[in-house]
């Protein structure tokens, strides 16, 4: 069977992703580092459902590495979380039910909520103590009339449902593990040596 | 619907539940405990597959809850165990690939390694350090023949495959945990505090 | 170290794991067994956080093994739910939030919603179309007077927390996957043949 | 605290995401698509841990919204797979003990094999029935001496561990899907409506 339509999205995505992650305010960016480098101290818990879920496990193995004190909500050995530790939520919409309600509950506990989403003025978003904006360009386009979206170069996305949120968070969030691994002055052999070994790695 | 086995299964597995248990040998308990109670500064990783791997999550939620370091292998933030760091591994059989691969790697890297299990002679048991006992009824009996069956007094259990290990396991951890709230002074209330509290409880 | 609470715990868990099923309305068990004969065709779905959680999963899995269409909410591949699919939803106080919010929301899309629960006047026990009590008793008993607690044969439970509740679900559950057997004719040997062989038992 | 690496770490890992997929060999694309055109009706299970389980997982469940029956190994409802199933196991190394001894077992039982790997003479590139060969750059390169690194133009990737073959994986699987929405003649709508209900979306 010939490809169709494989290198159009691949290429799609990765520009789309480039632009998505080189939109993120910096001042959000650096806000977000300043907490995490006080967090070592500081119990981290990661929320997400669905892929935006696996978006946040992937971010909590890497902080693991670095030698963070991570949980995710909804493993076996999440423990409670209260006054000064940090929630990190991640949903594209922002607006999925579960999570918001978890942080809600985060928030009333005395929890620092930081979300990763695309919508700012989302329910999550508005909650947050602090936002990661991550726009994501999706299937369906604002412009519902073709030509309107070709005039404002609008164009949707190959990519279906949350693709694109989820891909540009996971590279936002490899890229800050670079960028703390570097503040803290971690090496590579030191993430190796707290990596699962029972795996077979 | 008229129930036509319900009553009869419970009543079975109540009570091959408790003869298992009673069957523990008292030395092999004590001997978890003793590691148990010197574990609290050790790092301590669950290993087991399928339901024998839920009796273990189980476990392991309730060690968090009286303040160990333990983890669960194959979830998130699970780190790489090493030297003096403990294995629980928990299987029937003693024999399933996977557990016995994990726990092999683990004795490797000098962790000691307990075994939950039904056959302290399997691949699981021999390379154990040390083993826990757990009896358990099958549906397949030794016997084949019914009559010398009735004869030795030996009945096939009602509930399939490993119901009747994965029970007896369950209900022998959860008594341990009684233990060690004793041993370590820990009162419900302290438990209930490190209970995750994202989740609404 | 000599055991101190180990036997005692074990013994009463035996116990009180008993009383609690046999409490167990018949009728109850009766529509739940109803409702899962002609579920061989639905969809169902298992809700639960914490330790009720890894009870459902337990479950799940012997449903799956029967040969139906189970998914656990969490999980990887669960889809979405509609009328006609069934959520069996677990959790003792009935309370928690997470499972409470997922059951309103199946309950409004037309899902046909049984709770396993101590507190069948709870959120969840009030909002379910079937109720199963599995009643239970908790450290912390209801006479807050000791003399009077004796006076009326009550007694605290050794167990922490929601043990002696999960112990009895599960058991309960377990009872309900041999009714379940036997009803559908099925034979350990089908319901071995459907168990996952990859992690090599 | 000002950024130091997360920018460099950004468009590094998209510069080096779009070099590993453009190197993806067509024909291995081409006849993973085959595969999976005439897997609708057949079973896939997707084998991987640590964050490579993770992208499986993001792959497990777009394939589920388009329909497939399909599942992760370690999952509660993951069934026994045989003759005529697919397997898709991701591992960068390729060596990993855990998902090359379950591949190996479900050779055995007569699964097909597709490898996603950085590494297609590995183990488990072996052992497989087919292999996509996603490179992937890592921290240590080759040329130990910096001098001979620039003179080859090769450079070390600022992305720890397996990042890259991570990220790579995530972006290729992603097209693929979106493949095979044209493919099968699927929208996104039909996506949406199995994605999962319950979580509030």
């Amino acid at each position: 069977m010939r490809l169709l339509e494989f290198t159009d999205a691949a290429e799609e995505i990765l520009k789309d992703a480039g632009e998505s992650i080189r939109a993120i305010p910096v001042d959000q960016i650096e806000e977000m580092v300043d907490v995490l480098l006080e967090g070592l101290k500081r119990k981290i818990l990661i929320i997400g459902t669905g892929r935006s879920g696996l978006v946040g496990r992937s971010f909590a193995m890497r902080l693991m590495h670095l030698g963070y004190d991570v949980h995710v909500l909804g493993e076996t050995i999440t423990p409670a979380i209260g006054k000064n530790d940090i929630v990190v939520a991640i949903s594209g919409s922002g607006a999925t039910v579960l999570p918001v309600t978890s942080a809600r509950i985060a928030k009333k506990v005395g929890a620092l909520i930081i979300a990763i989403t695309s919508r700012p003025k989302s329910p999550l978003g508005k909650l947050a103590d602090q936002v990661v904006y991550v726009k994501a360009k999706s299937k369906a386009a604002k412009q519902k009339d073709f030509f309107l979206r070709q005039l404002v170069g609008e164009h949707e996305s190959l990519a279906p449902l949350g693709t694109m949120f989820e891909i540009s968070a996971t590279i936002f969030l490899d890229s800050l593990i670079v960028e703390l691994m570097r503040q803290l002055g971690k090496t590579e052999g030191e993430l190796r040596a707290r990596h699962a070994t029972l795996e077979g790695l």
